[in-house]
């Protein structure tokens, strides 16, 4: 079957629910956003003159022009982990609290932000601040491939901003900043030697129940950084190690995962860790990612946060917020969804949370109440 | 190249060392030992009309039918663990020793024991006792497919025996009876959780930690059994686990392999293992065989270690003198090469020791010296 024309595929207009929808029944699995950023692009061309509209591979950057004071970087990821059979989305109601959901596959991480973000960018033709839209590919997949890390490196120039939103799903509150992340492998050597002469041999196994037995015990700390506490984690994540089962190992692998706070840097995070593993005979890290603050303390940001309403929240997952952190842009995350339901089968959105974003992000934009943003 | 006939393979009047050579020469990895047992079998065909020969698959079991008082099992496998660029053989002298040496694969396990016994089945056409001889198929592999196991399922009639000698690598020295040998998979769960908020799962991995610290810590016992001690081993010999590198692992197995004293049934085993793991969430036995007593206490094994000399140890590792042991027949390892080299890709015999283990056994065949085996 020869597709339609996918510009008839999104409607701003029928609000940021309908758009949901629409978003979602694209299939765009990580290396599969092509048909999905041509739509976009479609409506932006016909719909929202006053955008200017970059394109770097399948990321989108349609920004103002307006010479405000101000200028807000507002961002979305257009890629979802793989289908499992909840394409298209459904429209239900939770069985326990009679609301209103959308259930399938990117309701929650992360079309229904990047609807919200959509509608917004289509209606607001002049916002109180100059608003940098991002809608990217590839972030549910490895680092190296993530869209915004692209687009940041070939065109620094189009992200320069004073604060930062980020669509991941946060039931539509806001969630500061996040924890910084890294991996080690972390090896223990041994003699090989055959099992029915295990004493000829050093086991390698065995070596590494000391290191799980600490890992066991270690309580995690909880950091404050700028308001929010964030909550650490040192785990293993995986292990493995053996030659056959009539072979004394001589080696046995473990990755362990670190995640910490903001207020490290990652040369703390590493030294850290290795000094936890000091009795290991290899250590190599193998992913390194600063967390970063919540920066709630910007004058945007508490402006921000009266628009939205609740009590902020630390990220403890680590999402691209930090890539905005590391070009010193504060950045929080604000969206609709659960995040525990993120990559989930039965991944499911509020329409209530769809509707809230939308209220809060088009009031803070049109500088409306309190806390105008100008 | 079509080869040439196999009986010019061998030539077992040319005496126990060449035809070492010439069983190695013809390579037989498990599951390849057609061409090999054809060679045995003509030669039998040709050269011992006093042995009543009897094929299945590639095992041949070759009995004198002489009604001597008793009757000894004579036992060795044509299979090889996969050559590594170590055949042909080399004539070597041991930069050590100065002792010639017959370097390649098959040379320790155990191409020169089959020899020894190849030698003798075909000179001694009257030895004191009766013996079976048995040259057998899949050693090196899974327990299932060895041909000495399915051979006793189909004719356990032809393997009636009051002794047996398993022609395994022992230095030609005897090395009674074997360990037993358990594996089981031993499982620790957990519960799932994204690593960045790891406390609302359970770690699976860390939760091993503790069986590896008291494996490392047992003391494995020493057990006399009819005056040889047999070592024991209590090993994880393989571990895996983990889900990605952003996820509490929910599930760890390990390997552990149990090398047991013969003086122990195989429930005394599993009973003990299964113990020592109590807290682990699943236990499932994968591998269970019973050891072997050495059975020195046998008149006819009191000969046999008068004829051969020196001390008997216990054999450690499994074999399939426990094949014997199982029938009732006390069972022991005799053969030239040194059993660590076995498997090595350096695997190496002494000369000496194969003209050595066919002159005690001949001796001991032919009822000579202070202790006839009649």
């Amino acid at each position: 079957m020869v597709s339609e024309p996918s510009s008839n595929l999104l409607d701003p207009a029928a609000g940021p629910v309908a758009l949901t929808r629409q978003l979602c029944d694209i299939e765009s699995v990580s290396g599969n956003e092509r048909r999905i950023a041509d739509a976009v692009a479609e409506v932006l061309a016909r719909d929202a003159p006053h955008l200017t509209v970059h394109r770097d591979g399948d990321t989108l950057i349609a920004r103002t022009e307006l010479g405000r004071a101000h200028r807000v970087a507002i961002a979305g990821h257009l890629d979802t982990v793989p289908v499992n059979e909840n394409l298209p989305v459904t429209d239900e109601h939770d069985p326990d609290t009679g609301e209103a959901i959308i259930r399938g596959r990117g309701t929650v991480d992360m079309k229904a932000g990047v609807a919200v973000q959509l509608a917004l960018a289509i209606e607001l033709d002049a916002p109180a601040v100059d608003v940098t839209w991002i809608w990217y590919d590839h972030e549910e997949v490895s680092a190296e491939l993530n869209g915004l890390g692209r687009a940041l490196r070939n065109r620094p120039d189009l992200f320069a901003a004073d604060f930062a939103i980020l669509g991941e799903p946060t039931r539509a509150e806001i969630e500061g900043g996040c924890n910084g992340t890294m991996r080690a492998r972390v090896s223990y050597l041994g003699t090989r030697a055959h099992s029915a002469r295990s004493w000829t041999g050093v086991n390698a196994i065995h070596r590494a129940g000391n290191l799980l037995e600490r890992l066991s015990a270690f309580e995690a700390e909880r950091v404050t950084v700028d308001g929010l506490e964030y909550r650490e984690g040192l785990n293993a994540v995986q292990i493995s190690g053996g030659v056959a089962g009539n072979v004394i190992p001589d080696r046995v692998d473990i990755e362990v995962n670190y995640r910490f706070a903001p207020s490290r840097s990652t040369e703390e995070a590493v030294s850290l860790v290795r000094e936890f593993c000091a009795d290991a005979d290899e250590f190599e890290v193998t992913d390194l990612a600063p967390g970063a603050r919540p920066g709630l303390d910007a004058e945007l940001a508490r402006g921000f946060l009266a628009a939205v309403g609740g009590v902020p929240e630390a990220k403890v997952g680590w999402t691209d917020v930090a890539r905005f952190s590391a070009q010193g842009v504060p950045a929080v995350n604000f969206g609709p969804g659960d995040p525990l339901l993120a990559h989930a089968d039965d991944e499911r959105v509020p329409v209530p949370q769809i509707e809230e974003a939308h209220r809060a992000l088009r009031a803070w934009l049109l500088g409306e109440g309190a806390n105008p943003v100008t």
